[in-house]
């Protein structure tokens, strides 16, 4: 989910001169030299990795996954790396004791979303190396950059920082799961074991590698991510005591209710009039608006981001209520929203069919701004049904959690700023991500550690057909493996440091 | 769609005593030996027939359907049957002159609905012989009873009488269609043709052989049948020029509008607030009510039906507003509905997919009683949806027609009643069936002519799997295949007497 990980928002054009690397520190100079020697050493083992994925959604290779990712991780130097069961998919805690003073936080996802190869161009476990006009050559595959492209380059840096015989300059406490892809359901009962809390409340914050960069070679910083909550909402004959039971002829519907129109018309009361914002009961209760500083990187966002851009990638011509580009953006960082993900009610082949169905299903996402959460929202949805005789309508939450905030003045990001700029980079500060990541466990009580996304680099495609991670960039904007290799480098020197 | 012929209204249990057949004229004890004699020659027809289904939806074997149907035609003693271009799937017309007489006018389908051969327990296209627990040995498979098995019964009518040198009591105008499964778009095209137009116009009216007995052997005659709108609803943002031209990261609905909200917003608009009766503006303007002499029926056929049978077969608890039975019946024969066939919008697979659809489409069937038209109501629907800011969505109609009805003092239904009462049973009158079937090309002007479904005997099962027609009843209230055949002798008889 890379729109999870990083705002769609592109637009701003990074100079050229601005990626003319500055002058490094030169006892970095051997690291960097061996993440060169290492290339292929570290493509190999990004493929290899693609090459077994693990699906939760499908119960596939999780075992393999956990086994192979643990195997991974000591390859790359932690000296524990065990799995964690849990209800549903097992996770894994790692430790690498470099003896430093500081210690640094990850947060790794071992699997990867569903891929039907027939709609792939190269085979999706394959991996295999493309040219891609006007990027350069990329890895093809399911989890290419989503997650184990940027996984495999900060492993890469471990075994490029041994490589010359240098211990880490940070120690690490990994925590990962295999549900990402299902909305991580049992990552707080990975995460809040006793002896996890305690090593991760050393950490100075949580990191998860990513490939930053977008397609314009711009990047962002986002300050935590909106909270979620997935919900099937399903309306039946059975237990609505009304309509059929089971699909029947259509003609009856001149006297039986139709669960599916129950739904429909359940849906209208979510949304208000123009369709636009959440018009649940009380839903706006705990939102806590945009502060002046929020408001400001809104501002700035505005101005260095390309609203005609954006509106192309995204096959838009206006935004909702005709507002302008930075109310838009205002809305995307600040409102919580009421989105129809999907609708699955009976006939839905070809064509029709004179059915009246007795269930209709509308597959719902909820996202939360701070200080709603997951469980006062719920209660809110369901009494706002039940308030208007829809108490039948089935809530399923299937996956979810509340939003998470680090400080702009914490220590994670401000390493991540200096790091980034060291590299000629420009970041954006924006308050939230749009999307959704479950670091309210580490950002919320009792842990309260920054937690961010961080990588140079550039990759797409996830959750969708040829998903690709740059390894060899053509383009002067965007940085290759190698680079995003060094970024990760870079960034552990400076969380030492600072 | 065996719905589209006879009510699902059944419950009136046949009494044993009304079930002992009364003498026949002695006259057409040689037929009825010769149909007993050819009953193994009238299964392997039935079963050969089965064998190649032709699937208008699927363009499967529509050629090959036709021309097996004429050969079918002319073995059972049509001088004339020609196969009748039209801009979908090809019907036939077909001539059988006796010299009586009187003419009587047949409606007869040749193809039949999709099948997907895993769900059934016998193969669709054997018409293997199955022992149906409760009812006897039936022929299973696609087309069996919607309408293979009773057309070819009717035929077997005409094989018995020739079988026994005599002449048909009637002359025979055939018109057939191979789109009946789609909505019989084309089917004006073949009744129009002048030639067609001519013959049809000296018939005494129109019937469709069927299997009218419901599983506990009651019937019923239907004195016209409900028109039928079924279409299509799409809502796009590219046709809106609202939300995003393709599917979107969900995360940016905060700024974007919602084509599916939009559609479920236009769909609550079409219905009253409770969700049962249409709220179409004008949408009742041309609605004629129930006659006293329809009322009347509706008073019979409720204290002769079991509501509590009905409700259990189609698993419903209540009616609409929790109406008493007699008025769920009246609503049945006389009111116009708007359905919810089936919604399909975004990501419909497992679990939820975090995507802000950018279409979302509602297969919707709308049931229209006299004196609503299809072009009146399409431009009502049109116009209703323009008004209140839906006029982008696209209302795509696949199928339908007008609705029919057929006076009860018509010959045909004259002749209905005396044969099936001479074979002991008691048919309930119905103002109009809630399904609908094409009748209206042959009710309407210019022909004006009785129309309806005539056929002892059972079968169930149309467009689902498993599909069968009885042949040897074990059941003392249905009727097999051979007695049905000597429905249809016995039905010529009486509109050559009549």
């Amino acid at each position: 989910m890379p729109l999870s990980r990083r705002s769609i928002l592109q637009g701003a054009v990074a100079s050229a001169a601005a990626l003319a690397f500055p002058a490094r520190a030169d006892d970095l100079a051997p690291i960097y030299a061996e993440i060169a020697k290492r290339h292929d050493e570290t493509v190999k083992r990004i493929q290899r990795w693609i090459a077994t994925p693990a699906v939760a959604a499908e119960s596939l290779n999780s075992e393999e996954g956990v086994k192979q990712f643990i195997d991974l991780l000591k390859e790359a130097g932690f000296q524990s790396a065990v799995r964690v069961p849990s209800d549903g998919k097992p996770g894994v805690f790692a430790l690498l004791d470099a003896g430093a003073p500081k210690t640094l936080g990850l947060y790794f996802m071992y699997d990867v979303k569903q891929f039907d190869p027939k709609e792939w161009t190269s085979p999706p476990l394959e991996g295999r190396l493309v040219d891609k006009p006007g990027f350069g050559k990329c890895i093809v595959g399911r989890g290419a950059v989503n997650q184990k492209g940027p996984e495999g380059a900060f492993l890469a840096a471990l075994h490029a920082i041994r490589g010359t015989g240098r211990k880490l300059p940070v120690n690490l406490v990994l925590v990962a799961e295999g549900e990402e892809e299902i909305g991580s359901p049992h990552f707080p009962q990975i995460v809040r074991r006793p002896e996890v809390q305690q090593a991760l409340s050393r950490c100075v914050g949580i990191e998860m590698p990513s490939a930053a960069q977008g397609a314009d070679g711009t990047l962002e910083i986002a300050l935590g991510a909106k909270g979620v909550i997935e919900a099937e909402l399903v309306s039946t004959g059975e237990r609505w005591g009304r309509g059929p039971g089971k699909d029947v002829h259509s003609s009856l519907r001149a006297s039986l209710d139709s669960p599916a129109y129950h739904l429909v018309q359940a849906l209208t009361t979510l949304v208000t009039p123009d369709g636009v914002d959440p018009a649940i009961d009380g839903w706006f209760e705990k939102v806590r608006g945009l502060s002046p500083a929020e408001q400001q990187m809104v501002d700035i966002a505005a101005r260095r981001q390309s609203e005609e851009q954006l509106k192309k990638q995204l096959a838009v011509s206006r935004w909702a209520r005709d507002l302008p580009f930075r109310d838009a953006l205002a809305r995307l960082t600040g409102q919580p929203t009421v989105n129809i993900e999907g609708l699955v009610g009976g006939y839905t082949g070809q064509g029709g069919k004179t059915v009246l169905p007795h269930r209709a299903v509308a597959k719902m996402d909820f996202r939360l701004v701070p200080d709603m959460t997951v469980p006062d929202c719920l209660a809110k949805l369901r009494a706002h049904l039940a308030k208007r005789g829809f108490g039948d309508i089935e809530v399923n939450m299937t996956g979810g959690y509340d939003p998470n905030t680090t400080p702009a003045d914490s220590a994670l990001i401000k390493a991540e700023m200096a790091t980034y700029r060291k590299l000629g980079l420009d970041p954006i500060l924006w308050p939230r991500g749009g999307g959704s990541w479950p670091g309210y466990v580490f950002t919320e009580a009792p842990l309260k550690l920054a937690a961010g996304h961080f990588g140079a680099g550039h990759g797409s495609g996830a959750h969708a057909p040829d998903e690709y991670y740059l390894v060899e960039s053509t383009n002067p904007k965007l940085l290759g493996l190698d680079a995003a290799v060094r970024s990760f480098v870079d960034f552990m020197h400076q969380v030492a440091s600072s």
